[in-house]
């Protein structure tokens, strides 16, 4: 056996564990009762050190060295491109680093749910400092294996191939104009009368309607589900897609659309090319390419004047309100494009949500990079919230620093992936359309002609190309920002 | 660190793993799309791999060895005798017998589910063949191993402590009595008029009166779930049980008893203690006392006229029935105490079902001991059948010899579980009968007597002692089939 062949068996047995790891993982957040939680939370531990073990097995190094001398096909080797790039990330760090950032980033996030409530940032920063420190020394260690910035190497984890360079001057770019795009369609919709549905709306009927709408977008139910849990995701395996949504009975309308984007998210699973399965090229491209795929669901599609049609005529049909004016399509439109400034990520619309992650990349970046310490972070927080949103944080942590998650085990990277998905998705939508008249393929009610599109140039690549390589045989160009600025300005102005 | 306490550590191992193979095994049969099958039996299989690794890892051999040289507390003592019997269970065979025979038992379990439809013993015969082949062949090491004969080395996997001598006793005796009294029980029913609850029962209706029972009988649901699936059963770990019923429309008599059968399971998996969780001394005892719970919950309790009375109150009132006579609680007990000969194992009533086992236990053990081969088998079954029942299985094969799931895959020497776990239940009854007015207990509503029972005798013990040894504490007695019969006689004529 070839040591490519040996490789192949290797990154076959981990995605073998990684499907248990998923499968386990959707179940503790969708179905299992709590009193479960421990002894599970202990097996996914267990499961954590062997595949911590198999990532990073001595003769790995070997059998990499021997493969890159082997005859392989264009194909092979960029296979053999991703398994060396995910055993160099999972090699890189010493253990005792790798467990220290782990219980301290567990700490952290345990105490940040009661001290986020709470207000309380000099508790929290007790914690936080050292995630922070942990996280600046992983940045340093992996900046010297990648010969790159600290921030750089932490955004190659979830983003290879894009670099503080490139994002600095697509958001900078941002930054001069979208504040005052902001202003200008908040003073526009000030103008505007939009009607909330009022009525309860039973979970039964939420979720009749999302299935109907995951029909709608050809999610495949032969392999996939959909569930609850409180924080909406998309796991589970590409052959066993598992998406959540939560329900509020008191307002259908957030979870329609979440239903819409983990159904995004799902749909490039279950595109991933069978002949792939179980490597590292076989997966998805990166977080900003699966972001594009959510997001060009959410918003490309699902925030289109045709698409809006549809999903007021679906849900007057579900909760029969025909004759209810909150259900009118135009209404419709108006809540789904609705802007208004806010503190909480999460809960932002499209035109301010660039705002919010471009302020996390600035600060994480400098905080990375060592140009600034963790103390600096609140003030910097409220400086750049009043000068991209005109809010205030001021001693406001919980709806400043401390609203998200991501932070407090040391995520830092990520942030960017949800603007460069936003940004992609617009990329590809612009591409699209030269090739498909998307307009009337959605108003039709049959999607086939935009899936195949996302297939082809999406799905199916899985992670065969870089991310430029990708996005440029898909669109003829690598990241331009302008097809998004172009679709925000059509859309809210 | 001593050899014991790296022996538990080890153990500690495996049931992490053995809980993440619990969880995706439940998923697989409850939740999992159909399209997800293929790779999650693959990284299931990989499980399995990694669990024999684990079990026959070279070194445990020594630890073994030093461990019982080491100073241990008598429950220390009894914790290393339970993972002494575990490993020796998992290295007594060859590997290469382990794979052929799990080969050749997918091969004809797979084939079976087609074959059985055809009534096709010959091609069954074919593949069954080399399954009873390599079956007999573990028998033979098992048995040397154990100084045993082969059939009591098979029982000895599923009911340590359990031989042929004390089988044929009590199943001898028991031959000469059950036919008669089937016949006098069936007799004295032919005058009863019963009536079948008709009409459409949905299955969200359904499952609410489930789960109001399976509260009655204090099932704790921060510690478990129900759920559907094609067969029922008990899965999960201790923690987290997951049962799963199936729900027939025009028919919720049985899914309803099959609901109170596996809360029997599950109670008694919730019961076992915390502090030996993950510790084989920890869980329970055997197959047979598994399903004394389950029985004890389905017969001794279940199909009691007291609990009969809450039954048909709360189907009444799930149901708004109130004026239907077949919901009267006269005739519930009719329908939970009907005897019918039948072709059927898994359909028999509580009466007959002991004449499915005898008849499976004798064949298979002279299988087994190789006093007979294969081919001898459906004859065999013929005649039994006739004998126990006065029915003919002549070339009717997929009512007969071809109906069980359990020997397709050559799990020889389960059979006598079933019919040993009513034997259990009706002395264990007896028994607290002794110390709790039962029949007052249950009309009252609280059953928290009767599970404290259970409790106190069963479920804290899990394998701290021999099943003989358990029942012994608990009943003052080893096995008695006289609390059986007393109880059918009782119950029946």
């Amino acid at each position: 056996m070839s040591h490519y062949q040996k490789l192949v068996q290797h990154a076959q047995k981990i995605a073998n564990f990684n499907h248990l790891a998923a499968i386990s993982g959707w179940d503790q957040a969708a179905v299992m009762p709590s009193g479960g939680n421990e002894a599970r939370s202990n097996a996914m531990a267990e499961l954590s050190v062997l595949l911590h073990q198999l990532n990073t097995q001595p003769q790995l190094s070997d059998w990499f060295n021997e493969a890159e001398q082997e005859h392989l096909s264009p194909l092979e080797k960029a296979s053999l491109r991703e398994m060396k790039q995910r055993w160099q990330h999972a090699n890189v760090l010493p253990q005792d680093l790798v467990q220290a950032k782990s219980l301290a980033g567990s700490k952290c996030e345990h105490a940040w749910r009661t001290q986020r409530k709470q207000n309380d940032w000099n508790g929290y920063a007790k914690n936080w400092q050292e995630v922070v420190n942990l996280s600046q020394q992983e940045a340093q260690i992996r900046s010297e294996a990648n010969n790159s910035t600290p921030y750089d190497a932490m955004l190659a984890l979830y983003e290879p191939g894009t670099t503080t360079e490139s994002l600095d001057i697509v958001f900078n770019d941002v930054k001069s104009w979208l504040p005052n795009l902001v202003d200008r369609v908040i003073d526009k919709q000030d103008q505007e009368c939009v009607l909330q549905p009022t009525g309860s709306f039973s979970t039964t009927s939420q979720k009749s309607l999302g299935l109907q709408i995951m029909q709608f977008l050809k999610f495949d139910f032969n392999h996939g589900r959909l569930d609850e849990s409180v924080h909406p995701f998309c796991g589970g395996v590409p052959t066993d897609v598992r998406i959540t949504t939560r329900y509020d009975e008191n307002d259908f309308i957030q979870s329609l659309m979440g239903t819409i984007h983990e159904t995004g998210h799902a749909r490039y699973e279950q595109g991933l090319p069978k002949a792939l399965a179980g490597l590292p090229i076989g997966e998805a491209r990166s977080m900003g390419i699966h972001e594009s795929q959510s997001l060009f669901f959410e918003m490309q599609l699902g925030r289109s004047p045709e698409f809006i049609n549809h999903l007021s005529r679906m849900a007057s049909q579900q909760f029969n309100a025909h004759q209810d004016l909150a259900f009118s399509t135009e209404n419709f439109r108006k809540l789904y494009t609705r802007v208004e400034k806010g503190f909480i990520r999460v809960d932002a619309d499209e035109l301010t949500y660039p705002a919010h992650v471009i302020l996390r990349y600035e600060i994480e970046r400098d905080l990375m990079n060592g140009d600034i310490t963790f103390q600096d972070v609140p003030e910097l927080w409220d400086h750049k919230m009043q000068a991209y949103l005109g809010l205030s944080t001021k001693n406001n942590f919980q709806n400043g620093c401390m609203q998200d998650i991501h932070w407090t085990d040391g995520a830092f990277g990520y942030f960017p992936s949800y603007t460069l998905g936003a940004m992609y998705a617009a990329q590809f939508m612009a591409s699209m359309r030269k090739q498909v008249n998307v307009s009337e393929v959605i108003e039709s009610g049959d999607l086939s002609l935009i899936f195949a599109w996302l297939d082809e140039n999406i799905w199916k690549k899985a992670s065969q190309f870089s991310t430029n390589e990708l996005v440029k045989q898909a669109t003829g160009e690598t990241l331009n920002a302008e097809h998004f600025k172009a679709h925000l300005k059509s859309r809210y102005l």
